[in-house]
């Protein structure tokens, strides 16, 4: 854990078509950084311009206010950087250096105007660096004021980018679909469909060749249509007695939906008025004008597209933005070279400054007990446990941070309340309870997490615990010296554990001797250490 | 915040005669620490001793493997300074110089000596800085194997210091309490008693004008024997049927005993055998052949010096010599000049690296409102109320640590794990409740730690921390800007709250009118801004 890296404070800003946002984060010596500060305001700064691309000046006022404040939060901060990009209002605006000017001269901000396709980049590298999708491709969309994003990629890189001149407020703006109070006839609605098909055609061409049919959005709007499209299909549900109205919802905090149920609001949108829309759940009364168009595009592109489900992502531009700024810190652990999860792993337990080699050297204890208890027949689990397992090792003692008597306890809270990315929420829950009963008590029915677990769940963290208890007691002495520690099968066919070099582990083998009572019902049956066995032979 | 300090880690290791205990701190850049290690073994360096003064090569041989270990895992942690004392059993000890010599040698320590006052200072140290007793004078004891300290003092400092030559250890040893097996007759129980209270007797006297009848009793002999005590009488009150066997503890995890159930167990134990000692809750295996002597102290020294009730402390010599070394630290805030509760808050909001100036400004505006608050007849809680309101204020955003979203829950959880010095459970309970309140949503009554309230602490709750989201939203944007608030009472007797430079304010009073639904419920009637009013007269 080298100190190379000079601490920092960077800020990022997002100046959108409807919103703009903020990201403030500290980056530490050790590799890791944290967020300081989340902000988001609406502040429309594209209201009106797409006719003659102006910007108002009312408009150009808020955003420069705005963005005052936000300098100012990220200078009181102690930002020494402030990143800030601008894209398709101000991209498009004919009087977009005023607005520069502006930003530079009464807001301290020296903005960058963004390509659509640097904006479709930074998006994909926000949403994908939250998720873990492997080699899956998967489209990725985010749906502005003033543009579309569509990305085709996986884990490892994006195959297509593109950014369409389509927002929710050009359309609104374009259509008037917020004249007659937001209702919209047979004739107009068919007009409006026609004109985005037409727009999103040769996207729609170009990624036919992937076969994709799921997809992730950011974006508030996304969002909005998501979470409203969910509330109006389990009314419907409902209504019609189905129940099980969260079936699809995958556990996790994220949240999806299929395209008959977007197309289910979107054919009720049209047909009420602003005020009724406000009510929906999920839609805010400032988006509620121009939600109607913003349901418009998402169901044009899925269909068009071929996307049968697409799933919210609570990242954007601005974690893209962070995410870019990280992979050019030579040392700095980013995408290319580590899988999400691990990397989240690492970068949560370096924030909070855990004694990394012995995290390492522990968990190198725990897998190969792993690895060696498949070979003598102790279990079968499959690699996600074994990766459940190392990132549960590396976190073990993460509440320490917080107290160092129950930090085991402390260890579960940190690690189920960090947003470690591209886990569900299960996952998240059983890496944090075989950290939590890493020493101390075993697991008991009435516990936290626990409790939420199924009887098969519950029995894995319960062993998976176990192999993590010797692991710990092993290198309980923080020390360098190198020790193994497996399952073997010896003669008798009974399976024990080799602690090595033995003569040197006298009291790590008696610490682990000590907890047998423990270890026992963690693995359902009697273990010998290797010491014992063969003086028992002798 | 300072960056002045280089940050380093120190290591103290503490060489009793029953015991050796570790202690390994990280002290950070920021004037704050973080314990990294905690760790105690049961050495007996004063096993059969104290005849002839003479430390046994089997003892001094235990005493060095587990310094060796000590030091080993202190450079594993990185220590820079290990900083080890010896006590009564070295002291003593015609060979201590061979001990000394070989902990140079084959452990790597260089073994401090210390005299029996400095002992006692130390232990004064360690438990006082862990309690806020202000200027109200108590006994402190210390059993330990060789030697049991005396100290009469309050927070600031201490009156009167004693180290005796009485320990578990050496009792057991010179009364020959552990043949036949640990029982004892009428009359050695008698022989025993006499000769303690002669031991006892002139500091008895010496302390007799302090007129003090509550003691803290730090050690594992004396929280032994509190515990088990305490069960003893607990036994014999359901027993008899009496119940509310909990009465006297005070909510804390502190726990304390009067002299009489003190004695019901000294009189058990002197009558059963070793093996049936181990057996009471409390008394650990290794410590049941010394505990009767070490009971038998405890008891003479309560009742010849006039203590009617001892509390036990986890804090010990170790926690001194922190305390010791930090206090030699230039600018490091100790017990001179900041008392207990508000140093211990201070070093947690450091250790998680808080704004530090964020939190005083916003301390600040809610005591400004607790305050005037008073003045305007809108409450009358005392200045209890207004130090939670003044802690949970500093530490209202300790949870971003965490993560930025739902940071108000962190702060709760971090808040109440933390171990804060000189509060008792309820205290933090109420911090950290406050605190989780700061933003968001408001309490509900099946929250953790709201329901464990009765519904008056409830109320000052929701009360306070109803204060602190006026406090928090006034400084959202963390700048340097000067804003005073308060409560008022114009013409018409009706209070609000003044914030003033008003014309400055306007974002920052929005953000309180937007929140007014819950600020009602919080001081449970309608609460006006100045600016409301003045506008509403003209």
């Amino acid at each position: 854990m080298g100190d190379r890296l000079e601490e920092k404070v960077v800020s990022f800003i997002d100046l959108g078509t409807n919103s703009v946002r903020l990201l403030v984060v500290r980056i530490n010596r050790n590799y890791s950084y944290k967020i300081l500060r989340r902000q988001k305001d609406t502040i429309r700064l594209g209201d009106g311009e797409f006719e003659k691309n102006i910007l108002s000046e009312a408009a150009m006022d808020r955003a420069v206010s705005a963005c005052r404040q936000y300098v100012d939060i990220s200078r009181n901060f102690g930002a020494e950087e402030v990143i800030a990009v601008a894209t398709s209002a101000t991209r498009e605006a004919k009087n977009r250096d005023e607005l520069i000017r502006r930003m530079s001269e009464c807001a301290g901000a020296e903005l960058n105007v963004i390509s659509g396709d640097e904006e479709a980049r930074l998006i994909y590298l926000g949403i994908s660096s939250g998720i873990e999708i492997g080699e899956k491709k998967y489209f990725f969309f985010d749906i502005g004021g003033g543009s579309t994003e569509v990305i085709v990629g996986d884990q490892s890189g994006y195959n297509y980018l593109r950014s369409l001149k389509l927002g929710a407020i050009r359309t609104t703006g374009r259509f008037g679909l917020d004249t007659d109070n937001g209702i919209l006839s047979d004739r107009d609605f068919d007009n409006l469909c026609r004109s985005l098909r037409d727009k999103v055609h040769h996207v729609a061409r170009e990624t036919r060749q992937y076969n994709i049919s799921e997809a992730y959005g950011s974006s508030g709007t996304i969002i909005s249509v998501i979470t409203a499209a969910r509330k109006i299909s389990d009314a419907c549900i409902s209504e019609n007695g189905n129940g099980a109205s969260d079936m699809d919802y995958d556990g996790s905090c994220s949240y999806s939906a299929g395209i008959e149920e977007i197309y289910l609001l979107l054919d009720h949108l049209r047909t009420i008025p602003n005020d009724e829309k406000k009510k929906i759940p999920g839609i805010s009364p400032e988006r509620a004008d121009i939600i109607l168009a913003g349901t418009a595009i998402l169901y044009t592109v899925m269909k068009e597209c071929g996307i049968e489900k697409i799933t919210a992502s609570e990242r954007s531009l601005r974690d893209g933005m962070l995410v870019d700024y990280l992979s050019k810190i030579p040392g700095f652990p980013h995408a290319e070279n580590m899988p999400v999860r691990k990397r989240s792993v690492r970068q949560l337990g370096r924030s909070c400054r855990i004694d990394e080699r012995h995290a390492m050297k522990v968990s190198g204890h725990a897998l190969s007990l792993f690895d060696s208890g498949i070979m003598a027949g102790i279990h079968n689990y499959s690699p996600k446990e074994r990766e459940y397992l190392e990132y549960a090792s590396y976190l073990h003692d993460i509440g320490q941070f917080l107290s160092f008597s129950g930090h085991q306890n402390h260890s579960y809270y940190v690690i189920t309340r960090s947003q470690l990315l591209g886990f569900d929420q299960k996952e998240i829950i059983i890496i944090g309870l075989i950290a939590g009963y890493h020493r101390k008590r075993m697991p008991k029915r009435s516990d936290e997490g626990f409790s939420s677990l199924n009887l098969k769940d519950q029995k894995k963290v319960t062993f998976l615990s176990g192999l993590l208890r010797i692991a710990e007691f092993l290198e309980r002495s923080h020390d360098e010296r190198e020790r193994i520690c497996e399952f073997v099968i010896p003669d008798d066919k009974c399976p024990m554990i080799r602690i090595s070099p033995e003569k040197d582990c006298n009291s790590e083998i008696q610490l682990i001797k000590n907890d047998m009572k423990n270890l026992k019902k963690a693995f359902g049956r009697e273990i010998f250490i290797a010491a014992d066995r063969l003086s028992n032979k002798q």
